[in-house]
């Protein structure tokens, strides 16, 4: 499951925190009560991938029932991270779809759907429910370079949901915004800062830059399970680097000549005052976010 | 030379106006002295793209000379619009080189280097200038989607002239300004409006955004015979767009589901404002650009 996660087989915050569960599930079997051993693997899991504090909060909320329950309690548990993740997307849809305006065109980066959840999806669950309320959207996949998860994975769940959907490389985000083809951005994240400030895919923050300069909203959807208190800001956020390979070759062939290095840069922040709300499963986040956050966070529990 | 300009085995403006003056040649040649003949052909050249207006102008330029002299005249009056070009790109070298701080390192979208021009390249060609100065610097190269000019001939070039180069994905630009990576931002153009409003690559506008928003110069650099003082603003620079399929696949592999729709445009227009210089062949151009284009424009007759 590691290697899965490390491979992008499984990717997407709220998937890689419940696949990291069921991970759990199989360090405990494999652990078959060695209390020493099972917490060393689930320190492994737990550090896969550095950026998505889904993934860790997965972990410590497995590792807090360790001692009072055997596999099985380790499975219900499991099972419960699956089923509240998809209710959390389907509550994050149902106040996310307020703020989508009859006729709008969305634009998306990267893939925050079904496939990046247990279900559902945070974006895309945000962009299903307002098209299951019977609101006349289109969509914009960014193709979301290197790894193409808007080309690959969005455009092929909203086409699937019969949802208007239309890819442009991410480069042409300024030129469809000052043509009015688009009304508002909605991303996921990996982490939010307990000041807002919310690291997801490469490129979300030149997107939410972009928005600002052209006036258009800029949500962020995302569970409380991805909000990260102990991070003051997203400066301390760790930005994955990843293998040069990602960037070098596109589908297996090489574009860029050898002897020329390459950045791959996994993840972004986007700084909070960028940010126009944040959806969660228990309502809209709207600025100031660390009193919002904070609150938010408190009625979680 | 039309399909291969159309399918971008020539491409660059400068690139495109050199090598359509040797088209004309060919017409001249097709013509054999029928001048209603030879004018369809020079206006079947002239529109076979619509955003880089050097192609209109080096078409026009030996439709000026058709009258007084015979083939030789015009292969004559082509090779000079080749020889000039060259001289234009080491002048802005020269003139350009000034501004790049030692120690930088610069972006650049796309490829305006001597591989779309007649050589040495307009912005690759300051870089050059500043590296053959001696000045230590380095290049991040845009990879630049759908065609991918930034990672295959600007990393390439600059590779073979051996200055670092890295590339990273479009969609990386903010993280990098951010983190102070980018010292400065160097780009060409298809067409300058009267107003400075520059059409370029797509991408172009919104590098020069996020340029603005982290306080990082950005010059564009193009000859005299980019600017079109036809047009008083960038509106209405047409912007082509292209086939679906150079987005839809890449190196003939396909990335967007089928049934997905995508758009292609491949240009966009920088509003003037956003931009720091001009760098032409006649000096460097500064704000307000109505009146140091005008007079440039002048000084260059």
């Amino acid at each position: 499951v590691i290697h899965a996660i490390q491979q992008m087989v499984v990717r997407g915050a709220p998937a890689i925190g419940v696949c990291a569960a069921y991970a759990c599930c199989m360090a405990a079997q494999e652990a078959q009560g060695d209390t020493k051993k099972l917490n060393l693997l689930l320190d492994a899991i737990a550090q896969a991938r550095p950026t998505a504090v889904n993934l860790r909060w997965a972990v410590e909320r497995m590792r807090s029932i360790q001692n009072t329950t055997g596999t099985e309690g380790f499975v219900a548990e499991a099972s419960r991270i699956q089923a509240e993740d998809i209710n959390n997307c389907k509550a994050m849809g149902q106040y996310g779809q307020s703020l989508i305006p009859e006729n709008a065109t969305i634009l998306t980066h990267c893939n925050a759907g079904a496939l990046a959840t247990a279900g559902y999806g945070t974006a895309l669950g945000v962009i299903r429910a307002a098209h299951e309320c019977g609101k006349n959207i289109s969509v914009i996949c960014n193709e979301t370079r290197p790894f193409l998860q808007g080309a690959r994975l969005s455009a092929w769940e909203l086409h699937q949901d019969g949802i208007k959907t239309t890819v442009a490389c991410d480069n042409s985000c300024a030129l469809l915004m000052q043509k009015k083809m688009i009304q508002c951005c909605i991303v996921g994240a990996d982490r939010i800062a307990a000041n807002g400030d919310t690291a997801n895919k490469i490129g979300t923050f030149g997107v939410a830059i972009l928005a600002k300069h052209f006036h258009i909203p800029f949500y962020v959807a995302a569970p409380i399970s991805t909000i990260d208190s102990t991070m003051p800001d997203g400066t301390h956020i760790p930005i994955e680097v990843r293998p040069q390979e990602e960037v070098r070759t596109i589908l297996s062939q090489t574009i860029v000549p050898e002897g020329v290095a390459v950045y791959n840069y996994a993840f972004d922040v986007t700084d909070a005052s960028l940010i126009t709300a944040i959806i969660t499963e228990v309502g809209v986040l709207y600025p100031p976010f660390t009193a919002s956050i904070a609150h938010a966070c408190q009625e979680k529990q």
